[in-house]
């Protein structure tokens, strides 16, 4: 009677340890809401203005019609499509070191308010950070917070996915404005 | 000898409790082709041409070499590049209300035919729904349906992935086109 | 007593089964590294120069202030943005019949060194391959490999999500660049 007490015990153990294997596997965060890794950035636009070539990140590379490539154009910039390469910090100051570089383009996308969309990369190439993070949304920037996606990464970065929130540090004028970005990854590998 | 026999039947019961939670969780969606969600939308396009500044949703923003900002160009406008803002209908009606605005830009990438590339974002704020949805991808216009990629989304939409397909519901001379889009979720959170 | 004995062994049995259909089902690979496919392919980037236009693949749609469109801009081209539809082949010869069809744009993004960002599809319609494959990233391409990523597929690569190495496998002056790619898909559906 011993044995058998003894083997429905062990059966009793075994259960507990699949049931944690089947639940507590890394399959457990798919769909998790809570992020499996947060990063917070600050990155830095200086618009080129026909006067700031040496210090300019970005340029305009694109206009309507009623536009040109030195000055961003009437109606809430619609049209306007910049390119940039901007320094990434771990704070809000232009003149900290560098920890990457935010790379790709920006477009003003409507006539009535300012709003614009991105698609862009974080590229990391320290003792820090190796990889890049792709991202692209929508970028309402009169709101207080803006939500993008992570849609994909490399490296360090390796197929993430996720979702980051935008907001407007500070902006001086229609030359220079920063960007606070929180980074929550719900897909690492 | 009855109690025995009661543990073995708890075991049993265990037992399917643990394989249906192990294969009926919603991790078994995630290979699934059967949407998680559908949708479909309405977007219209009226590019600007000069004299539509206040109807216009879109304007050319590049253009080749042989082109200009008012008038698609030659060579099924190869190397156009246009920036819009379109409402969004749950109907093929240009004048129902708008439930969202669809914002990015788009390019005609041949020389030979008309095709073009597409990267936007859906974005919503209303009581039905509110966040984003983000889409790339390739539109060879010619044809009937085109699949395109939902490679993201926040808010409602909270990093969903699928494909979307197009259809060209309308369009009236170089103007105004009018999209179908039937989007299909895979992976919802 | 023999019976019980037997119940207990079906048990045993009935968890290896379990255990086994946990832990080797299709949702073992999600977060696998190990690729689920891998493709390598090669495209072919003819810019026109305003002399080309029959061969030309490729046409700058956009520039700084400081460009134009027929030639690409000093300040290692920063700012030029390309429209291109690029014949796809198997291996790295200009004039293998094409498998496809890249299409999309670029963006010489930096000042300072030639680096570029990349968003496009690669577009099959042959017995061999039908759908599309979506990527987006960053191309450093003074590096011997970058990493971009697999956004998204349709068709037969439905769903796909990856990471794409791009080799610069040839160029000549500034009219002819090809591109060796390494497409590694991490999720199949």
């Amino acid at each position: 009677m011993r044995s058998k007490h003894q083997i429905s015990t062990l059966f009793l153990i075994a259960f507990f340890l699949l049931i944690l294997g089947c639940f507590a596997s890394p399959r457990k965060n798919i769909r998790s809401r809570r992020p499996c890794k947060e990063m917070v950035f600050y990155f830095h636009d200086i618009i080129y203005n026909g006067k700031n070539f040496k210090n300019a990140t970005s340029a305009i590379v694109g206009a309507p019609a009623w536009g040109n490539h030195t000055i961003l154009a009437n109606n809430n910039h619609f049209g306007n499509v910049v390119v940039f390469d901007d320094p990434i910090t771990l704070d809000n100051n232009l003149h900290s070191p560098p920890v990457g570089r935010a790379q790709g383009l920006y477009i003003y996308d409507k006539k009535e308010i300012f709003t614009s969309w991105l698609a862009f990369s974080f590229v990391f190439n320290s003792t820090s950070h190796k990889g890049s993070i792709n991202f692209a949304g929508a970028d309402p920037l009169m709101n207080k917070t803006r939500d993008i996606s992570v849609i994909g990464g490399t490296g360090d970065f390796f197929m993430t996915r996720g979702v980051a929130t935008l907001m407007t540090d500070a902006f001086e004028g229609e030359v220079y404005f920063r960007l606070r970005v929180d980074i929550k990854f719900y897909e690492c590998w």
